[in-house]
């Protein structure tokens, strides 16, 4: 059987997130859905990052296994079409080896996350960022954020529903970067932890609004203990940008 | 009575446009409820000029009187308050002199218009780009935006409903630039005729198509007749960005 990998982008705000759930539609459901109206037949798409409910993508990446061969683009726009309306979108299909994964043959994933950093509410970004109307001080966040850097344990940043054996993860990057009204944090590594992104945001906004000093961030990391790190940021302004293999 | 100049931020979609209208909320309408609900009179809101239904803002500007001086961040933080839920957000409150006047004392207005050129459908971007699905060659694009630049009629991209006394307008600037899978159009005059900017973005796409050649834009723009002009672009991809006074 032919096996494709999907990049896909998507508008997490009315989804309940990449994994089916029992209580409203997922990107995986309403894309299992695609295939089949298209397809004729049932199949499983697999994907690299379980996005939680409210978050979005610009470059989820899926696999899914075909019992016959069909053109790329066919399957582009024919999924797209049988997407509506869902706000799922497919960007680009590629026939892969019968071994690679969409999740384990990763070897890096990119999130972004915007904070809408003025008074007034966001209308035009609205369900796209997170909304702080106090200032904050992006390079007081860039400078702590390097301290998280590196091979540890993310304890203080794991959602204690997190399924994953070890709190142990390489973070690769973690910038912030203030553009106007907006403050980017990009968060690179090998894998993530579940809310690890949310959670480090939520804490660096401790830092940039100055609530907390560096010094005090690097306790409440080494303590490894989420109940001493900051709270979880929305999912609103969390986007999976890119997938590395 | 102080005079107020109001910043403003909205997304259009719901909405029917600046101009109060019998058949939907407009921008205007619900700006005027909010100051009522705020300082408890009626006041009426004149904006620096008429989005149509579906068009965005980051930057439209009015203007209201009231009968008593209020704080400026009283009134904007009251006014975003009231405005809940429609799509508007006051970004500056500032007061002005009793004899400026939003539309009339403006020297110069800004559009920008946003074209998602790439197959797949937009999910993130719903409503605030053009889809295109076919190539557009930008450059040639922005080569023929060029010879609409300055002091011409532009009844070839004029609105049949046009209520302005004369079709002669200056156009100061006019950018065609690609970003990535982005089109911009940046386009600036001290004022512009109904669905000028539309009209002219529907018309630059047929040469970015290749359907138009410059010479054919040029004949048409000639003609002063706007049969002879290419359709009107949709107003999910349009901004008013800043007015300058």
């Amino acid at each position: 059987m032919p096996r494709y990998k999907l990049t896909i982008e998507y508008d997490g705000t009315s989804l309940v997130g990449w994994q089916r759930q029992p209580n409203g539609l997922s990107v995986q459901e309403v894309l299992e859905t695609a295939v089949e109206r298209l397809c004729g037949e049932a199949a499983r798409v697999y994907g690299a990052g379980r996005t939680d409910s409210g978050v979005h993508a610009m470059g989820q990446v899926a696999q899914v296994d075909l019992t016959k061969a069909m053109d790329h683009e066919i399957i582009r726009s024919g999924l797209n079409f049988h997407l509506r309306p869902a706000a799922v979108s497919v960007l680009m299909v590629e026939e892969v080896p019968d071994d690679w994964e969409a999740r384990f043959s990763a070897k890096g994933r990119a999130y972004l996350y915007r904070i809408l950093n003025r008074r007034a509410p966001p209308m035009l970004l609205a369900n796209r960022v997170w909304h702080v109307g106090t200032p904050l001080d992006a390079d007081a966040m860039q400078e702590a954020a390097q301290m998280l850097l590196g091979k540890h344990d993310f304890t203080t940043f794991r959602d204690s529903l997190c399924q994953a054996k070890s709190p142990i993860r390489t973070l690769d990057r973690l910038d912030v970067t203030r553009e106007g009204e907006e403050i980017r944090i990009v968060a690179e590594a090998r894998s993530f932890l579940h809310h690890q992104v949310r959670n480090m945001t939520g804490t660096l906004k401790l830092v940039g609004s100055g609530k907390w000093t560096k010094a005090q961030l690097q306790e409440a990391f080494e303590a490894r203990d989420r109940t001493r790190g900051g709270p979880t940021a929305p999912p609103d302004g969390l986007y999976l940008t890119s997938v590395r293999y």
